[in-house]
């Protein structure tokens, strides 16, 4: 699986792939499957390991079933149906719906990618704190309207950089994915039917969320906030990058110099160039995440009846193509903090070159009637010093 | 101030209009000369009433200012000092930048939108439990992908708007609030000056936030995460009333009839015509707040320098036009609901109309070789209760 | 009315403000009532000037008339109704509906906003054609991906300015603005009606066209590619003015220092700040335009009956801020185009300082064994031309 | 290739895929090594087929290369020079950079979905004009704002949905495919010290156009106004369908029933049910247009430099998916129109129940004094004539 048309994919792997919803799907099936046993609705001798009945090829056919049905859930289940014996064939996927496949499916496989996420979040939380205090005391122009302001440190900079990754990760912890078993009409009718008791029905659901690690939740087939968060968490970490990225490609423009990343691409007629390829490829990502959250949003606003005609299918490939991108993204913002290069000799000419980025003090001093404080660099230390201590404080919690 | 391109628009008052911003913004400068004073930095001599030099006539030549300094701060301070006496004209203003006086005052207007949204959902929430309570028991076709799928009730219909109405109310109060207060680069290295130690900045800028009852914080100039939570919150909020107008939409088709504003919107030329006009002016708002959310997001992630070219003026009007917008909703939701019909009736004869609704029960008897339970409504009852016992909660914790 | 959110807005004047809106509903209304007494349908006496009827504070009646009905026309009829004699009252809009007259107004204020932007346009490319030809042979570094990539001009690069401008302005010339006039149901039943046949019904919407000088057109309630197309068209000029800002605030670096805004925007508090402020809100501007053209586009995607229940009402405010805005930035583009100072000193400095921007050339002479040929501009010269040439070609049909 | 996430995603076969635009990426490569070799540049014994050297597994290489370099050009040239003999290894690329390769591949590949896209719209034209014909006479109600308005017929609604399919194929038809051979820079440096003269640079490009069959055309390489006018163009297709599918789905609601799928798709617990899959997976499409379109526009605003650094790279994927999709929902809207069902006996049924229908007639009749024209349907076989005749002005012209 390639995708020339998004360079970098390949490193979300297997993430959100069709091989990985489709395993999850059957990962789905197979815990309701050994729950209804579990419960005693079913007989034991339904017990089967129905991963082991699909094969590769299958995912075309499940696919061509997925445009006659609308989902690929009711194909799956035939194929299903079709491979085990009895009783397991008509047990399988009872009280079930294809929406709760799908949704639990899609919260298993948003899980995998979170997990990297955070483990890439975590990564340059470790970068960043280690740079801020590398560059702790190198003088660095700070920028306004793209315009010289005052002096300021390499160090605010990049400790600026780690608050908007911290920020990020906040949003991250907050998700929270729960598991759909509502049934046809979201009432769990069929699991209380089977199960003889609504108790009964509600421990089904509980179960799958249990066996699948996920949180156990009231039905939410049209209410939607869980999948408009995740969206919405998965941009603010595509926005924190892009912010990184955007000063990086500033900061490396060679008039500036003050940046670089190492290893940068090259040209395929300019071979001296060193192009901030890590940096351009995130400004992309950070494009497109906002909209396809917005999508998601659109999708939510729009959702009607027990199930919605058109924005629950709007989800499936716009969260499949946010949460890779965000994953890609992510690998490329590690790369890029671990491999950049500070040129201090530069920001330091560079500052000394801006004109006027003093006068602010003076006008201070004049008002204060005292002499002015050397470097003039305010809080610049201690606003370093609190991103590192929450820093720590967040890698202290994640493993 | 009225707005014809918007109907119901005047239901946001002057909540985020620019009077509103203009007296937060002169509220900042308020406080930040207090601070100043109060730290002995400025003399006592300088206090001064801000306000009170200020008459409604001078929006336009703050207006005009803003086009040429590229936001409306340089032109108010000049206007300040210009009507002020010294030391006041020469202390006001000291230490802050323009970015957070427009950053803080922001969040001041925000405030009051979503103090107003709260009530709102705190309405619609009581509304709602009210709904469920009474139709708890309303016999009502659930429908999937349009079709007729299963029996269910009323109440678990409303019981899920609820939850929407609750998921979004959640999203508001993790919300937090930031002072803005960093100076020209964010490094406070003007407060520093003033104040002549870090300590002593600092403390201004917690003062700052004491005083408009805001959340301390370190300059948050280029990393906007508090700006597009508060985009996606709202967003979350239309989106949830969204859903409900479809519902209500849908359900007064007058073909399907179970539902019906009170007092529907009339024709210019149809005298017989209750258009659901509630309903139809929510789903207005839910197509526009999505892309008003992913504008912020975007801005967000072309963050670049300590102050951003253009990305940070994206976000005043599209916070001002989607928090007017949602709080215009909100309001229109809680009139919806409060005259909101449900004809039992119509209801009823829908689902006995309705073909093939028990034959899923029918499949699931035969595998458990039970008879079927009465009405097949699964966890109705349970759902409505666990929706009411939430609201009850909520509604406890806000006043 | 100023738009503290959105400096620059009062560049707008009153194009698409409620006033105009107003002005052009009644417009409609006016001219439908003239062409039902023109053809013999209502009787002569029933000639009145409805503009005179109303007063500037029935904007706010109006207003809330629109929030009870969902738009604005019900209000404004029967207020009109109320206010004029018999049998005016009676016959005025008779045979339209709601949404003829705001879809036909809406029409109304664009084309009174795309005449100014045609304007603005003109004025652009009348200056980017003088500053092609006067820095045609001015040397500039060419940069790709931020990096120095071959010796180019300043000229090339204006002309690339100028083909944006006018591809913008070409997208501007192939809008249609129609007339709306089908009546309740989009069949004109109560035109042919009233008339007596379907010919004098057709006669009616057209001669509402000629009058308005709009085209003719069937009726379009729910079929809204007008809509999306201009959105489309002004989105394309914001994308124009946005590459262009993109380049100006870049130049205006200090670090490069090539290019500069005339009387930039000052500081709140840094007095030696030359901000590109023109640069700024265009960039602001660029952001928010292509959000407002897809929630057109949105809007259009769920229309549904004869009248959509949510999309139309939509559209309003959304035209209405995206035309406005494209007023503003094109003002903004046009001032900040007549003020540009290209610095060709520090443009021909900073093209000698870049590093192996001729190496593309040896490895071309090379493989030629030609000797390199001056310059290595290529076809610099000839691209300017070509720029001209079609500015020359549009500014000729351009009044 | 199967995308599970995206249901029908198989109907566009390879069409804008990896392997597709790796083709493209091939023949512009061996295009422009023709035109070398065919203006006496590069010798004959260059020539080569340059397809031939390449293998289904190089699209992982090429992949890898592309996240190093940003794009996949580097890596196929480097590719193919490694693998072709001299002198062709050293004369393939000459003259061209990365971008004109991706530009002018996309385009190629954006032909083919076109193409697609215009025979499936003159299908749906061709089906939508029987439709017409045949339901010229069949009453149905019009509904607005989702109640009962007026009588109207199934043939006025089939023909506003020909409108819209007119309206989306003109706007098709308008695109301009430009080639991009502008070199590193845009000043199509190489190609002049390669050929000798501008001329000659100018021949080999508009060779490279011919050879292509893509419009001669002055780099492009940050004025993408082309892009956007696609992606705008592609929007309003699915818009259009969107529209189509909103009204089958509301119509085939059971207790409306004038519409149906033929052949709708089953669920995977209710045998009973026959969804409108096809109007469901259009409508999921078109909530994802708008947004696409949007990033397109972003990322022509956010064009800086003779190269952009992030918004170039946008454009591909965001160009694939929304082609992809585009073609997608055409084949969708084929086979929905292709099996429509119309239900005249309930579509009567529902118009005699509806109230209030007739009120306005009787308002208009009052205001003539002449006896109500029967059936009150206005222009409706007038309107279908006009929709009709386009039709057949529009099918004439497309083979």
């Amino acid at each position: 699986m390639t995708d020339l048309f998004w360079p970098g994919d390949q490193r979300a792997g297997t993430l959100m792939s069709d091989r990985a919803f489709l395993a999850a799907m059957v990962a789905v099936e197979q815990a309701w499957l050994d729950a209804l046993i579990g419960a005693g609705i079913a007989p034991a001798s339904a017990r089967a390991d129905l991963g082991g009945h699909l094969a590769d090829g299958d995912l075309e056919a499940i696919a061509r079933g997925a445009d006659v049905d609308g989902n690929p859930v009711s194909g799956l289940v035939a194929l299903l149906r079709g491979r085990t014996e009895q009783p397991t064939a008509q047990w399988l996927h009872r009280g079930l719906t294809s929406q709760d496949v799908v949704d639990t499916a899609l919260m298993l496989c948003i899980r995998d990618a979170l997990a990297r996420i955070r483990e890439e979040l975590a990564d340059q939380a470790r970068t960043l704190s280690r740079l801020a205090e590398t560059h702790r005391a190198t003088p660095m122009l700070a920028r306004t309207l793209t315009q010289a302001a005052l002096p300021s440190t390499a160090g605010v900079k990049v400790a600026r950089w780690l608050v908007a990754v911290l920020d990020a990760a906040e949003t991250l912890a907050e998700l929270r994915l729960p598991v759909q078993a509502g049934g046809a009409a979201g009432t769990l009718a069929a699991a209380v039917e089977l199960s003889g008791s609504v108790e009964g029905a509600i421990r089904l659901s509980d179960s799958l969320a249990v066996t699948l690690r996920l949180e156990p939740s009231p039905p939410w087939h049209t209410t939607r906030s869980a999948v408009t968060r995740i969206g919405d968490a998965l941009a603010t970490c595509c926005d924190a990058w892009g912010h990184i990225a955007a000063d990086v490609a500033t900061g490396s423009r060679p008039e500036i110099g003050e940046l670089a990343e190492s290893g940068g691409g090259g040209s395929s007629t300019m071979p001296h160039k060193n192009n901030p390829v890590r940096s351009v490829l995130i400004r992309r990502t950070a494009m497109t995440a906002g909209p396809l959250a917005a999508t998601l949003h659109t999708a939510s606003a729009m959702s009607v009846d027990e199930r919605s005609d058109g924005a629950w299918h709007t989800e499936w490939a716009t969260m499949r193509t946010l949460a890779r991108r965000t994953v890609v993204a992510a690998s490329h913002a590690t790369d890029l903090l671990a491999g950049l290069q500070i040129d201090a000799a530069r920001a330091r000419a560079n500052l000394a070159a801006a004109d006027g980025v003093m006068s602010e003090q003076q006008t201070m001093a004049g008002l204060t009637g005292r002499a002015p404080i050397p470097g003039y660099l305010g809080a610049a230390e201690q606003l370093i010093d609190s991103a590192l201590q929450r820093a720590k404080h967040y890698l202290k919690d994640t493993p």
